[in-house]
């Protein structure tokens, strides 16, 4: 066949295959929701639809749809504990990407903590906040256009930040380009970065550093 | 002749004419030079190695050379006096920017007050600072890498902040690029950008705003 | 809540939180527009659909649409008066871009001049407007494909040129990157430029240079 | 004065400041290690060239030097103990970034194990050394031209795996950019980036997350 | 006219004139079918939709239409027999370029077999398939996001390796460029590149090395 | 008024104003339809969509229309003649850049030679047209994908060659970059190039090398 | 041998053949200089270091050397006359490509008038030159940094403008990539571009436009 | 140890490892020459400088050095015989990555013949070779600046064509990335790329596809 799932992957980190749904066809996310259903495994697809959700579910029907993340997750038995993760969002426009973040290391077992709309452009909304970021095992922080975020996040902070440039901006962020080099020349240490719009990699990540 | 110098505008600005010296032949240095020490007017040669100043002082005794800013300052009347301008630099690498954009603001008969080394990743360096920051008519914000700290600079103050990236950074700063684009998508609103490494500009540009 | 508006940065400037509305959800315009009700602060709203701008209304009611800006104008309070903006176009094309750094240029309370379609084709044009450009304490200068006219019209006047970028033009202009790399390069001095098609951020600039 | 050293960010994260020291002046590197001696605080110097490495000593004559991994290792204190980290190079040539990795790690108290020469032209030399390359906490894997080995490894481990694109290639690898966009696009999951030849980065992520 | 196909090359070829249809008018379309139809000549369309094939099939009434591979086939006479092909696919994404490869090697009369979603995220999936792999002449892998897969598959085998990029991924991927970058720059040799989601060049290239 | 059209240029061109409508408003359209009916002047609006030419009939009565051209001509006055003008074309997608650079030449009085579809990929098909192609006073040629004809073409002949790139292609063609940059390196000589899809350019530059 | 001249192209054009000399071994130019010798044809070497002009003349002692120019001319017999051309150039530093246009346009059989450091800046300079400029059968512009200058010039005259983008500038000026994109976006018509610095291209092309 | 070579696919592929020499350290070179030695088995060292040659030859006595090629060759069994490869470069400039090709590809095996210095701008230069050329199994055509001889030469014979952008050039060719776009979008069918300047994997490639 022309599908193939992975289950020792999903196996050896303990938080099941994620299955990106843009390009398949109808007739391939059916195969691999049916494989789900008898290999009774965890899952997660992304980017989903609401027309691909209620396709999915006529195969799954347990999957749960968190609409905001478009996440379709598919539990079958309950994740292993893991800590703590924050998800900071710069820009109110941010959201979708930082809900797929935190959608997925919830999913994983996380405790994940939302802290939306603290851009760089009035940090002083970032400082009130700090004594609650500080506990996180693993921070993750969205943000769009100038991306300046993570940068400064990661100097008041222990942990290791994850930055997730966002597309959000026009003109010359060139679809999320800005924010991407931005992240990447980060001069506080401890920031490292996933693709633009990449909430899914972010929580991924975020997760395997919280586990104990 | 191959060299004409634009005496109306330098006028008008009352500046004096600024002459980038990289690119051009001795002969048309000398050539400048002249023409400079015939009219008597101000003016300023940016990018001046330590052999082109040599040259330059044979033909204008009284040329000052500012090694830090690598600037040739040229002074035949002393200028109308300006308002307050801030000249910020992140890193200390990016000193030779930031002194060349402080050099021509003074020249131009600003106020200038330094500020280097309070980039965003230790972003409480730059919170003691902020009550003189705010006295100036003008803000210039020098950063490489990331380039974010015009955009927390500017969440935080009223005037203008203009921002000049620098190709200080490796890899995907891209000679400066990441740090222009960071910028240029600043998030604050209030941040105008001039070109990679133009810290003669940036300089002139706070120099017109600070205008009384 | 995912919406956190920064009233202190409004305060500082005199200007009124700005607000962009493309990538923001029905419901966070709503949650936005309420808590501006509430704390009767002025407020801008930019690229404004038709849409978008009924939905504001509900609550806001009297919001102002400039529906060729693309801005929504909430006015509580009068602003503060401020001096002369010019703002100029360089083709008809770039009429949308040039209105909104106008109408941002006005709500702050500047006095704004119009000329529209002077681009450097035909430099003549723009000639018999210089004496009435020069009375400008700021002058925004919209231009798209090969964005010559900033740099013309800083060599003419003694203000500073805040240049927009828009992305008028096709093929290698590539979505106003041609315009935006000439602005960065305008060998005239005293230009600085802001993102591509960022008309509120040049028509906020200009207030903040012509505040008295 | 120009040079500000980071004290609380240093304490936080428990590993000393990092300076990068090309760009920086022979008299600012001796502020900064001057200061470094008051302070007596662990601290590490990047890139740091035999000639700097000298000059550094004359102030801090206990300043180790590791050459491959152009490291200046200054120690006051010993670290406190972490957790594993494997240092895996796809080739021969990425070996000083590897280090720099390498290096920073075990200055943070990590134990490290090196895995060089074993890019994705031969898998198989992979294979065997799985079982060692799983005991680590936290993976990075430095690799230039295709930049495939991250996806490959985070496909056979459970921990997250840094991956550092380096400048080795010629030709369409655009200084190192082929490796980042690879390892950027890595459909692995639990791949995080840093940015082109930053071991400096890598080995900080990695003892963040290894850190007990 | 304003269409000339060229007979001499499908000759020399012995494969038969491939048509490009995106960007042709229908008019343009039905002349280049009649022309095939008088020459009675083989002839593959690509990129053919629904609707053109149905245009297509008016003038030549025996076009075989492979929708997954959106090529029309036009097949006067039985193609002279070739050796063997691998057709391999990293993501079950990728089928439609990978099918695209197929079809076009099949008609030109190789023996083609295919290996679908055997990415490097799970590289065990492909080690089970090598036998039958290393039986190809010619091998096309085509493979989206980080595009890693060619290079592996060309370090297990010995036959060449046509590398197709294809535009599946999203963000850093830049519609393909991260994928066809990494297979420039594969270390492994033995690999060469085509167009981004160019089956149709991958096809005939794995064909005309298949030809005994 | 928001549209101020050029005569002084038109005359001493002798060819007539050429308005490029996208990204006009139907107002901003009014308003030039009506200038240009008040001065009875020749006048071109390329890139017409069927609904424009409507429009601008309503003002303009007399207003001819060519669809593939995507041409409106205006004709008050017949123009001067010329000399005579070659266009190729590469292939049948070229097409319509191709009838917009014809279209301009006749308006503007030259006789035009129509050759298409004669790419590189069969060079024979250019060489019987050799002795019609070099009696032209200019060569216009438009080419997609490589845009490899211009630099062939210009090593066969001796009259300029005005190379125009156009945006027909997939993937690495990048909307026509890859043409683009092509030409500019052709490695011929006496070739100049216009913007991508740039009929418009090519057409009035061959018309003012065909002025006797 | 390696190395095969094309006679048959330069006497289509009546120019002589032009050898690109960066890159070529000695042995390589000694052939060529030799085959030039033995033919008794015109030949025209550009970028000609002062040593290797030394080289080419122990073989054509008849060589004449422009050093501004970097030309090495070969001269057997004199060019037929052709029209007036003129070169522009903005700003001094873009001399040497000017030069290099001027002595091809002159070994052409051209009327060459010069004229230097007009830029935008102070376009005023531009305007005295007018009468001149407009007498010119083909007129090259050469500029760098924004390359706004042939858009202006060719606002104000009626014969063809070859614009020649030079390397000179910096930081986001990208090695001329600026003043290429800014001349291909040229708005006002009858502005053809050649590659960066290719003062040879455009003296060739100005020679073939003004052949009478 | 930090060197592992992969005797493997140097026995599958029956060529022997192939060695890039820059970015390696003398000690890591002396080493794989020591390994090399001590398996006795076939290798390629590429881009050798004479310095390295002279390190390589202390440890392998036998070691050839092929100068333009810049090829270090090591034969410990003579290859078994290949077929015809032919070698093409469009300009004299292109000659040390053409030999790089035809050394690797003799060095497998392969016979092969040189046609250099026949770029389009003189296309009839090709047509006589053309017989000679149409013999070979497999086609190498390096070219630089527009890159289009692989297209010209592909539609006139039937053995794939590998196509090798080289650097040479300057301005827009981006060193060589214009040369590659154009081949890889090579409208011909048949044309294959590898990096720019890659010889090596050209010939590598050509020599697989010229195995019997
Ligand atoms: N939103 C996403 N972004 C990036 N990678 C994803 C996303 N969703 C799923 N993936 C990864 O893509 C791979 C699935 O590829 P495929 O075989 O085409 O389904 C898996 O390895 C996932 O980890
Ligand atoms: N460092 C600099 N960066 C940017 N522009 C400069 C610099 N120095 C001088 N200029 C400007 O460059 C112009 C001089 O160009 P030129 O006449 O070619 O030397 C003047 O208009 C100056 O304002
Ligand atoms: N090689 C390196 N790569 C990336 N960041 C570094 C490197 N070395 C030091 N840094 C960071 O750069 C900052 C020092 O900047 P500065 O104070 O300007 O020297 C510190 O925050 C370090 O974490
Ligand atoms: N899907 C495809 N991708 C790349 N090239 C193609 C494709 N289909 C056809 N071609 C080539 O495009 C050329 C046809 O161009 P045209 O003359 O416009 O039909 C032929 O030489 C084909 O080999
Ligand atoms: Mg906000
Ligand atoms: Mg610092
Ligand atoms: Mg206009
Ligand atoms: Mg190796
Ligand atoms: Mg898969
Ligand atoms: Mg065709
Ligand atoms: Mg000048
Ligand atoms: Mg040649």
């Amino acid at each position: 066949g022309d599908v193939k799932l992975d289950w020792h992957r999903s196996l050896r980190r303990g938080i099941g295959e994620i299955i990106y749904t843009p390009g398949k066809s109808d007739d391939q996310l059916v195969k691999i929701a049916r494989s789900i259903a008898e290999h009774r495994s965890n899952a997660i697809f992304s980017r989903v639809s609401k027309e691909k959700y209620e396709l999915l579910k006529t195969v799954l029907p347990d999957l749960e749809y968190r609409e905001d993340a478009r996440l379709g997750l598919c539990c079958f038995e309950p994740p292993k504990e893991r800590g703590n993760v924050a998800v900071i969002a710069a820009g109110s426009s941010d959201k979708p990407v930082a809900e797929e973040a935190a959608g997925v290391a919830e999913f994983a077992g996380c405790h994940v903590e939302r802290f939306y709309d603290v851009g760089v452009a009035g940090i002083h909304r970032l400082f009130n906040l700090l004594p609650k970021i500080r506990k996180a095992d693993a921070i993750v922080v969205a943000a769009g256009m100038e991306g300046a975020l993570p940068s400064v996040v990661a100097g008041l902070v222990s942990s290791i930040v994850i930055a997730v440039p966002t597309s959000v901006g026009y003109g010359a962020s060139f679809g999320g380009l800005a924010a991407l080099l931005s992240m990447l020349n980060a001069c506080s240490g401890g920031v490292v970065v996933v693709n633009i719009d990449n909430g899914v990699g972010a929580g991924l990540a975020a997760s395997l550093v919280a586990t104990k």
